[in-house]
């Protein structure tokens, strides 16, 4: 077990690597139709190309940012105190919620009367807000309605990453190049050039994206997940009884969204549930979701039988007056199903599923969480807590990929959707697990048809079982692919999957991982402009400007630390080569030759040897000893 | 730079981590129909079942196993004596080779000659052999005229690992859930569900596969590269002129093949490469790999134009008599498809390709790998060198990919296959590079068509260039596809690829990364048995045999580590739960109380609930305090 040394909300702070830009960087912000709609996008800037490729400006990039204020340096970061509540105007001015004189939940009054909880509970002045009775507060309602909420605009404007502005300032040939990219294949996602509002509206209604977007989280920036928007990650984060604690999950929330977090899950299910939630909450800049029955379990002392509908209903409410944006609810998981996981390989894997398995099991009863739907979605409609609907049979094995535990499962959510959908309630769908390659198409095609082009939330898919230690690249390789077929969102996993909690640095790992897996699935769809960043990239490291090969990769420390374990002198950072040829072999610089070689003949590159030129071979060969640049 | 000690060929020694076996792993042989055909296989045991999950014998399951000797305990391991030469007699009872007097190499006998190098010189006491004159000696030959060489053999027993006697050794009940495999989807691949010696012939004879196997190397384990056989994978190693020397390549080596690389490529480029490539050679149970023209550039000072066809063969002739068994050779990388590349985001980014296409631009001729191709097999007929017809205009970035002058390129590789195959020579052609997945299926196909099957060898791909330290994560995704789609050998990527030279932890990296990627397509293609080692971990995973569950995975080391990372004592392995959850709310522990439960009914799992159980459930409420283990 590790020791936590107690945490002391007067002391609380963020560590200081996590509120630095990355290299090269600044945040800018990019205003919508009103002055407090200020979207948020990192800037790279970029070196010059070298005269010897031909002495060029290479205009910033600007790339999705999911790190709030954190790496904004004109932000004062006080965790303390929490982020600024932007949204809190626009919540306010719809005059469709009210502030309530505190909690309404049993438990979130208990937790704030207790004297013993005063030294970490995290000091919120701000009441929570509800819907006004007979009111729904859900972006979907409003959407349906033909508003375009500000939340909307935001997102728009973040999907499109100023791509515009940036081919814009590309001169034309660098646009040939730089702005070029090869023809997705989409599979039915249909991703239009530029992201306006009204499509943002639209696909909110028709509840083929969501924007989770909970009136008591006014401090998120909002973002969207849905197949036709760039593809996201979830980090999963939180204690257990036997590890972390509050000042841990917080650094490990504000980490995961330096590397490229577009939500987090709170997953704790130790003492301080609430107090740790809060702290989260209060300080995240990205949607927050959780998976309520494991609070509510903790309320029974752990006895899943011993869970009521008046309990979990009781922990909803407390989880959404806190500002939780979505919650993981398993009522999928339905008596009937349960036997038919009792051959599996590894049976049921998913902690919601399984305790509610056994609640049905032990009353020989439905689901409450199935039973009582209908009142939940009330619930999530009066915060606008979006629903992701979980796959408690999700396969936790190749071996029991697809069966018909999760195939049930599947299409009582698409059931549910629908109910959700009447209840103008955001959802979205969680899917698995472990699936070997093959299988995986079948997952996505069958959500996108039971559940009706609601977003796919999928973790992983893991296609094999045999690495442990690994898992965040058996699942990258079923994220990717999952992603390319369709699915909206993908939940991350890391190297310590099925061994032990994820620390800072599995966080990071596991991030990256999944950056590169929707990046490779944007690639592949053909989403507009995803393929800048790549280009920008490899234009940089063609032309050997290796600080800018850093800083425009996912990883700016590693890549650095990586290339100057080799060739550490500062220097090499502007050599003409790099360490795995040395100095006097390098491919790229002899394809430089090729292009000088060309371009000096006064004709095209194509035309040139095509017009012959023996006669110039013995120049090339006499000039051949100065081609190779020393460091 | 990386300073090294001086080599010194008499106190050369291997890394004491590289020759222990791995935990709970045995090598066993399986003898062939004669006593000197041993085909080594890794068993791992498991423990028991315990008996709250129903007390049951599991038996070891046997996997592929790469590390030769090294890992086997009655083994005596001296790298200055090299391995035995286990294929020996078979090579010479074949009686068309004959033992050289010496190196027939200018260069060979140069370095043999040299007292400088007494010091560091590996001390072989063999004599280089070469085909008798008018015979050829490839496995293709054979192959073709109908007879099943003891590498054949060999391969068809390693390539069935032992699968029957582990489906045997199973109970009725076992072998319905350890022995079940989901169907693949094999896109033509057409895999026997047992390899027999005939079948191995008839892939080799129809140029569908390669045995790797240079009369000069003796010491390797026969072993076949092939769409109808498991995914094989290959490690790069080697020194450049920063960095690196003899002793830290052999340790590479041997590491390399503990964690699972099939073949092995010495692309050294610095000092000594005669020298290295040596040791390596004496000392590799796997095939070895190399790119020729990286030596002879080094013999021309490193000036692309002053090579010389002489200078090539020549080192063609040296390095084939010191055992390499696959020669990277850049054939077509002809003169025409040059300007093709000038427009490129990349250029060139092969260093062979790159390499000839300066000395065509210098001599403006056509290149002399091209011209002189029928003079290169008679050389690779002589020695058994097989082809890896290499892809020196492969794309370097997204934007380059699948376009003209890689496909120039790909179709010259067809033509140059027929004609190596008109000589009996063994041929496997290499594949990108940088593809986004969207374009991936679309390279294995026109391979397939333009080179008849010949097997694919790929480096990666990776599906995305933006980040670098990760890139054995961006390439595992693209190998794992085109793995599936029909790849035979998949070429690692580490993680300090385009940034430095890899170290022994990134040759790890690399390489289970690279097993994970083969082993998801193999699972993916539906190779038979492929699901054995996934059930078998499932199984050990959710009856909490924590030490299986390490063991049986591709790196038990890491596996172990992690877990110990938030649970270290020695009991927490018995434990029946993880650190995920703790100890009072276990998924997997429901799971078994669910089965429990339906079990106890006196019914089948599927009827039970089915029947109406509501006046059991009291009991199980009753029973709910017990069902936590406590660790």
């Amino acid at each position: 077990m590790v020791a936590n040394p107690k945490f002391v909300a007067a002391t609380a702070h963020v560590d200081a690597a996590a509120v630095q830009p990355l290299p090269r960087s600044r945040k800018v912000y990019v205003e919508g139709t009103r002055p407090d709609l200020r979207v948020p996008v990192r800037e790279i800037s970029q070196s010059d190309t070298p005269a010897s490729f031909g002495a060029e400006r290479n205009p910033p990039i600007f790339v999705y940012d999911t790190s709030g204020p954190y790496t904004d340096p004109a932000a004062r970061i006080d965790i303390r105190e929490g982020l600024p509540p932007l949204r809190a105007r626009w919540i306010a001015e719809r005059a469709d919620t009210e502030a309530l004189a505190g909690p309404t939940s049993g438990y979130g009054q208990e937790r704030l009367a207790d004297p013993k909880l005063a030294e970490m509970r995290f000091g919120l002045k701000r009441k929570p807000r509800r819907a006004l009775a007979g009111r729904t507060v859900t972006q979907m309602h409003y959407a349906r309605r033909g508003i375009v909420t500000p939340e909307m605009e935001f997102v728009a404007i973040r999907e499109n990453c100023l791509r515009e502005k940036y081919l814009e300032s590309l001169s034309p040939a660098s646009r040939e190049l730089v702005g070029r990219q090869h023809r997705g294949q989409a599979f039915g996602a249909a991703i239009p050039p530029v992201i306006t509002p009204e499509f943002v509206r639209d696909e909110v209604a028709r509840g083929r994206a969501i924007i989770p977007a909970n009136v008591n989280h006014p401090e998120s920036e909002p973002m969207i997940i849905g197949r036709n928007f760039l593809t996201k990650i979830n980090a999963n984060i939180g204690n257990s009884a036997v590890s972390s604690g509050i000042a841990e999950e917080v650094e490990k929330m504000t980490w995961a969204i330096r590397w490229g977090g577009d939500t987090v899950m709170d997953l704790s299910t130790g003492r301080h549930i609430h107090e740790t939630r809060e702290w989260i909450v209060r300080n995240a800049p990205v949607p927050i979701g959780t998976v309520p029955i494991y609070q509510a379990l903790e309320k029974v002392d752990g006895r899943a039988e011993a869970l009521t509908w008046e309990i979990y209903r009781d922990t909803l409410i407390e989880q959404a007056e806190q500002g939780v944006d979505y919650f993981t609810i398993h009522a999928g998981v339905r008596l009937p199903f349960i036997p038919l996981t009792a051959k599996r390989m590894t049976g049921i894997v998913s902690r919601g599923g399984s305790i509610l398995a056994k609640w049905c099991l032990a009353h020989h009863e439905e689901s409450f969480l199935y039973e009582r739907f209908e009142d939940i979605c009330e619930i999530m409609a009066a915060y606008d807590v979006s629903f992701s609907l979980g796959d408690g049979l999700r396969p936790g094995s190749i071996y029991d990929a697809n069966d018909e535990a999760q195939l049930a499962e599947l299409r009582t959510l698409g059931e549910l959707t629908e109910i959700a959908w009447r209840h103008d309630c955001q959802v979205m769908i969680e899917g698995p697990g472990h699936v070997p390659m093959q299988l995986i198409r079948e997952n996505m095609a069958l959500e996108l048809e039971h559940c009706k082009e609601a977003p796919f939330y999928t973790l992983g898919p893991l296609t094999t079982d045999i690495a442990p230690g690994y898992d965040h690249i058996t699942s990258a390789i079923g994220a990717a692919m999952i992603g390319w077929y369709g699915t909206a969102m993908l939940c991350y996993v890391t190297p310590k999957e099925h061994l032990g909690l994820p620390d800072k640095d599995d966080v990071k790992d596991g991030i990256i991982a999944y950056k590169i897996a929707a990046h490779a699935a944007d690639l592949a769809k053909g989403h507009p402009g995803a393929q800048i960043r790549d280009n920008a990239l490899s234009k940089a490291r063609f032309e050997f400007r290796w600080e800018d090969q850093f800083n425009l990769g996912l990883d700016p420390d590693k890549a650095k630390q990586f290339h100057d374990e080799t060739l550490p002198q500062e220097g090499a950072k502007l050599a003409h080569f790099c360490s795995m040829c040395g100095p006097h072999f390098c491919s790229m610089k002899i394809t430089q030759d090729v292009r000088d070689f060309a371009a000096r003949q006064g004709v095209s590159e194509d035309e040139a040897l095509a017009r012959g030129m023996a006669e110039k071979a013995a120049e090339f060969v006499e000039r051949g000893g100065e081609i190779y640049s020393k460091a």
